[in-house]
């Protein structure tokens, strides 16, 4: 199967229908998708993605379109991906009726998607790198990600990123605590947002005794930025940590040991749903897996031997 | 091979420690951990799991205490399982140093474990039902789930408890919304803590609202409760919730079919991971997983192609 050449050639082209298209078939997984993204692989790494993460109600969104409006007026090309909690019932997304900025929306050189649906094959954190990797390829030059999570899917996104950020707010308290082993070790950065708000000293120092606890082997001490993203405050500073950052990571080799072991990642990802989808495509019948999943619900059999002997019927030379 | 049958007996005689071994027996897969859990399989089914998530400082750590103390007040033996994000780097749990109250740590028919390790081979879904599996076996009557993040796989183990609680607080405003397709789908019962604070009108306005709009097959209307945990306010409502939802599910078939769609995705999940630990060990040598990796963080192949290689070593009869 060989994907179509034209779609591969409008989307380095920037046709935005394309790069749409390609990334709705990444989403469904569709027999051209690989094919899509081999092709467009050798073109990519020239962006720069920055993940952003952090708990519901920091102010992601509002961050994330201030962050996009300056790299405008710098005259960068900006990508968004709004990555979504699927609904584990309906498979609807949530932002997808959130309306964004209309200077964004409107603006061409703006490419905004959100990523959702995730269904039992899973699969949310390889389609959005993939998704990532087509808006690289297509020439957007700064590729945002927000993560409405703090699970660990939305954590292997944002680690997927060239840059990572990580928001907080004043007034979390025990949160930056329970925080601090979860996602306090992969921001590259830190935003305190809503920094007019009482408590923003309180944190930045609990953050900064955080942080200062732990060394990084780059050497790369992480910024804290604080910002007001609602009043654009502090925006032109996060920009520029984030920049800075990006070269810090170009000329550092210990870098180079981040960038395997995210290819790791990816490998292990691409790999374990190649695997589940031909398992369940080839060894077991159409509708196999839910007679068996009835016959578990029933108590007749159990899960682990069901699992063995699907197994069983798979031969790796 | 085959389950020391002395681990197994001593499950279900209630062994604390044999029960904790098991445990990290299913966290670190080991060859045994599957029969382990084939033996005990055929009793499990009788306790209620109770999953129960929400966004960071919602207060649910003090939620799930205060409700085991209620079940032991009425006699039950209380398991909790606390589901952390893992560490990305260094495979920290954050819970590991939390204290639980002193009074539950030390009544021995209250069984605490915090689950968290997640390497590149994911899991942390799987072990989890797992670990309340041989909880269930052991006659633990009723078994908390708390989870700490959001994200897919706190929803994905929340929806495989028989009784699934989603946790809000006052003053959450767009939160509400902007978790409604994520969370609120899988609330059988919904409980604003910090009910004390101002805004509780408005927020049960908002999610009654919410709750209104969506109609479930099987007719259950979820509640939603009032709490103020940390004054031990409105636990014994919260705990009749529970029940409630305990009986309907047992007696209605539309029940049935959520049983069925937990027990898919179990298989679903357990066959994903035993496929990728298969290619891993059987289809790559040592240490060929990371050349692969330095050869796509170097840029010189592209993953796909890696993956589809590797996808055409394995047979599926």
């Amino acid at each position: 199967m060989t994907a179509s050449p034209s779609l591969v050639e409008r989307i380095l082209a920037r046709d935005v229908r394309a790069i749409a298209r390609a990334i709705s078939k990444i989403e469904n997984d569709t027999p051209d998708a690989n094919e899509i993204l081999k092709a467009l692989f050798g073109q990519t790494g020239r962006g720069l993605a920055i993940g952003i993460t952090g708990a519901p109600g920091a102010g992601k969104s509002t961050l994330v379109d201030k962050l996009a409006l300056h790299y405008r007026a710098l005259g960068k090309l900006v990508g968004i991906i709004a990555v979504d909690p699927s609904s584990p019932f309906s498979g609807g997304a949530i932002l997808g009726d959130r309306i964004r900025m209309q200077t964004l929306a409107n603006d061409p050189n703006v490419f905004i998607r959100s990523m959702a649906t995730r269904g039992n094959l899973g699969g949310l954190a390889r389609a959005t790198v993939d998704a990532v990797a087509v808006l690289d390829a297509a020439g957007y030059d700064r590729i945002l990600i927000e993560t409405v999570g703090v699970g660990q899917d939305e954590v292997d996104i944002v680690k997927a990123a060239d840059v990572s950020v990580v928001v907080l707010v004043p007034g979390m308290g025990d949160d930056i605590q329970a925080m601090k082993a979860g996602i306090m070790e992969i921001g590259d950065i830190f935003v305190i947002n809503k920094a007019e708000r009482e408590g923003v000293e309180r944190a930045e120092r609990e953050l900064n005794a955080l942080l200062e606890m732990s060394e990084r082997s780059d050497g790369w001490k992480p910024p804290i930025v604080r910002t007001v993203a609602t009043q654009n405050r502090g925006i032109a500073e996060f920009t520029a940590a984030i920049e800075s950052y990006g070269s810090f990571r170009q000329q550092h080799t210990a870098s180079l040991v981040r960038r395997a072991s995210v290819a790791e990642n990816r490998l292990v990802e691409l790999l374990r749903e190649k695997l589940l989808r031909r398992a369940l495509n080839e060894a077991l019948a159409p509708g196999q897996l839910q007679e068996l999943a009835d016959s578990v619900a029933s108590r007749k059999r159990d899960p682990y031997s069901i699992v063995e002997e699907i197994s069983g019927r798979i031969q790796i030379k």
